[in-house]
């Protein structure tokens, strides 16, 4: 035998991996006005910094960081999140209760190890992140996606979802959500920790966004209401200080951080202590505030020049107006498609990630989603207006 | 509800989590000699070359190494490997071949990801590392041991148990194996590759002490008499530079890869950059060969005073003469049941991991495993006399 003859695991059946990393890698040419991918500014990745603290932590502390760590992570950074949890999202953890991981989809694989089993609903926005809805099918998990208006999850049909499917899981992006960029309602927060001890399933909650608001007030998170320990709070410092450095936590109950710490185990044994003691330090030198508020400065009028050149768009052309976050969402006039349109745009040296793969279900063909934290101002007005120009072309 | 009422993922039923990792907490008190873990002697953190190669290829490469990187790994260090492999494993393979892991563990968690199915047979030796016993186990394997002698795993028993059970994967440790020591015979080398493909099983080359060698001659893997794309080759760098740097990698056939690389996309989207541009600098000064020389140096002297001191153990005691590695692996004379004999050692500041965690199936009471790469010579010769001392107190 040899390996063509080799059978893979189900859970692989129907997977054909993220297409939107396939699309990303076409992304990589040379004067490519990129608005597809997630990625911070290349001026907002410190790396002047992060080559200090790592010179820092490890004059202090090498020997240690360079060692064998603990599953449960770096002690200090735990200590560190908590006080931080507290002012940003609200809510009460110890630093038991916190596990930094690779990334917070370590955090979304940790999670669907610990509860999944094969056949399980697990209900998602819709649209929703693309790269953890194939996490949950890699643990065969029914993925059922409920619908939104502005206000994020409508609560409604939410309820009506729980009633029919008995989900296991509920996977929500309330603040900034990729792809659409709206955030959750105030008055829905409450009303799904709520739903979560009535009828009884996990909410995982993944704010990676949060922290980046150029508009609006700040809300509290859905954990900051959560009575029956049943939120589970994914955060990631991706989007703040670098996503190169795979750092982001859980904050859950610690009979579920339990399960998630005995998957990490045999999953990378512990995340790497260099890049917690980094982000630690950050907090430690009180740097990550004053690092945000100057990514927030440029996003913010990246966003704005976003908006403005999107309202020049065909006529019947609906988007999002995002208080915060990385992306804008556009439905193009009906009959267009964006993912024959995609190869026409990249011809023009202009990319974005057709908005089909983020539905659970497919369809929705005239949807985009585009990225305004990876291209500076001049390069989101060039990009935009040839976009139009592409989608007009294709409407003739 | 709340989270006493949460039912856990099937997968969990019976897994309490690493026995090993829980021991090894304990270790932790001052003064304690411990023979416990796996880690590498303090003195052989380079943290100073580590801080300096952080600097350079943050100065040299730091947007990128700060933003997101392909799943597929860091292209550099995947150039580094492929000679790497050709000159110290003996097999062919090209950068594509490869993919940077966090941690060997996590090749193994990928591994088992992309191939195994609730019940399917996965053949180990007897004993084996019980990290990754735990990962078969969360993926619902059926871990079957096969019968090892002075000369690693029976190539005999190793067929009746294929014909038998019909594995999906052997799983082999072959080099200075964890818990024992032992080294594979050169000859059954290639007869396990060649059952591989009679059979048409995957096997698991786990190789993270090959480099750690004192004496003896190198032998080739199992990999290098791959003819059918069957043996997967899993490397670390966890006991050559820096177990909390969490670099690793997998060699496999392409058909393999892929599905290993698409499971990782939902694990942790890719090993962070820094840590695997670190380890590559290593390669590209011509670093690591010089450092697993100095290493070597001294684990040789720990593993003498090691053998020296355990052949004054009670008789009746057998025990490993590796040639590398990290571990002694004892058996007591019969009756000495080393889980609670640790309570005592540990009363006197001696820790040790009891071999029974490393038996597929439990038993053999009277075994353990010693590292020596963590203790100076001198507390080693302290350290196994009171040991000695501790069994003979149990004997009486």
């Amino acid at each position: 035998m040899n390996t063509a003859d080799l059978t893979f695991a189900k859970r692989f059946d129907g997977i054909t991996g993220s297409a939107i990393r396939e699309i990303l890698k076409l992304m990589g040419t040379p004067g490519m006005i990129s608005f597809g991918g997630g990625n911070p500014a290349s001026s907002a990745l410190p790396e002047e910094t992060v080559s200090r603290l790592c010179q820092k932590v490890l004059k202090e502390n090498g020997k240690n960081i360079l060692q064998y760590g603990t599953t449960e992570g770096y002690a200090p950074l735990r200590e560190s999140l908590a006080p931080y949890l507290k002012r940003q999202f609200g809510f009460d953890a110890k630093p038991d209760d916190i596990l930094p991981v690779s990334g917070s989809s370590q955090a979304m694989d940790l999670l669907c190890k610990a509860l999944i089993n094969p056949g399980d609903v697990i209900l998602v926005e819709n649209p929703t992140f693309l790269g953890n809805m194939q996490c949950m099918r890699l643990y065969q998990a029914s993925v059922v996606p409920v619908e939104s208006d502005e206000g994020g999850i409508c609560i409604d049909k939410l309820e009506e979802a729980i009633v029919k499917h008995h989900p296991k899981m509920l996977y929500t992006i309330p603040t900034f959500q990729n792809p659409t960029g709206k955030t959750l309602a105030a008055d829905r927060r409450p009303r799904i920790a709520a739903l979560a001890e009535k009828y009884g399933f996990v909410v995982a909650e993944d704010d990676p966004y949060r922290d980046l608001r150029y508009s609006g007030i700040p809300l509290s998170s859905i954990k900051s209401y959560d009575k029956a320990g049943l939120v589970v709070f994914m955060g990631s410092f991706s989007k703040l200080i670098s996503p190169g450095m795979r750092v982001g936590y859980i904050a859950a109950h610690p009979e579920i951080l339990r399960k998630c710490i005995i998957g990490k185990q045999s999953a990378d044994v512990h995340t790497a202590t260099l890049n917690q003691a980094v982000v630690d330090a950050f907090f430690r030198e009180n740097l990550l505030d004053g690092h945000v508020e100057s990514i927030c400065k440029s996003y913010g009028l990246q966003l704005k020049a976003m908006l403005e050149e999107i309202s020049f768009f065909p006529a019947g052309t609906r988007y999002t107006r995002p208080e915060g976050g990385l992306f804008v969402w556009a439905e193009l006039p009906e009959g267009i498609n964006t993912t024959s349109l995609l190869m026409k745009a990249v011809e023009r040296k202009v990319a974005y990630v057709p908005g089909t793969h983020f539905f659970a279900e497919g369809g929705h063909e005239n949807t985009m989603r585009l990225n305004f934290s990876n291209s500076p101002v001049e390069r989101i007005h060039e990009g935009m207006s040839i976009l139009k120009q592409v989608i007009l072309d294709a409407m003739q």
